[in-house]
């Protein structure tokens, strides 16, 4: 060949190729919520109904994060600022390949958040804030680290011993102790402009 | 409703049903090669062939990671490493979303590949050795680079002041400076099982 580059190859895929291949339009739903609010469930519970309706998503959450990515990151205010970044940069490629991308953080504080959104990109980022009570939360506790930050065995714990910050203008909120998991994901699905 | 957890939707959706979605099998392309190889110019070639035929990939180089989950990261040897550690987790994801995924990254050491190998999972690695010679690509010089490295401003550059170890027992051995690039791109659509 005369030339090391393509005319017509110069450029990688666009977002808009990447979303005619998926046929959906790339989104970020950043859920965020005290531990045991319901985040990740729900967002589980999401990407089972899209796929059923043929649609793809990505989960980011703890469970594939902090073994990949954000290996070797702790809860330290600066190895959290850390997470949130790569997390939010993870979901940037999965939002500009066309996909609707979720992650489940705590992501406790506006600044956190603020950060994940800029990132991400104002206009595809959906705040989704969970605001489960506390009381109902720790009721919960599912990983038993409430009764574990309570006997002061967890620094640091969003709720117990580091605060919550709620967000401000959340795009949707999601109180799983009033709501049935059908509620929220038709409320989900009505934020994506999707028939509930 | 009674309890926090719906049982169809206690985990993610699986590989198999992400591959469902995507009409396709997850796979990593690692393209590994000296600088100015060719290697982001096959894979955008790759990528765009693909796209024609409906099949969904993401492509991973320098340009959007290095400004996003690899920003801060240099070209000392402990900075590659966790690079290209951190490209193969975000492309594992891909992998694992049922995407044709593609990394173009020099990753001139036989450790810094089997990193990624491992991390990706030995039946989803392809290793794509883009042999295109040194000379060729210091002729090429598209960044000016090699120019630069001969001057000495460029610390560690790799095929000039640094050591290329070329992979031992490559899925695909692509020499730009031969083959065109679709005698090239027809190899990577058979590797992957495509007609050419």
């Amino acid at each position: 060949m005369s030339e090391n580059i393509y005319p017509t190859f110069e450029r990688m895929l666009t977002r808009e190729e990447h979303e005619r291949l998926t046929g959906t339009r790339g989104v970020m739903l950043w859920f965020t919520g005290l531990s045991g609010s319901g985040k990740s469930t729900l967002a589980i519970a999401l990407e089972h109904e899209l796929a059923r309706r043929g649609l793809q998503s990505r989960l980011l959450d703890g469970d594939n994060l902090r073994t990949g990515v954000n290996a070797g990151l702790g809860f330290s205010a600066e190895d959290r600022f850390e997470n949130v970044r790569r997390t939010a940069c993870v979901g940037r490629l999965f939002v500009d390949s066309g996909i609707i991308t979720m992650a489940a953080l705590v992501s406790p504080t506006s600044d956190l958040r603020e950060m994940a959104r800029t990132i991400i990109g104002p206009a595809d980022f959906r705040e989704i804030y969970v605001a489960t009570p506390l009381a109902e939360c720790e009721r919960r506790d599912v990983k038993g680290l409430y009764a574990r930050a309570r006997r002061g065995e967890v620094k640091d714990f969003t709720g117990i011993s580091a605060p919550f910050e709620a967000p401000e203008h959340p795009d949707l909120v999601l109180d799983t102790g009033v709501l049935t998991i059908d509620q929220s994901i038709a409320r989900l699905l009505r934020l994506l402009g999707l028939e509930a």
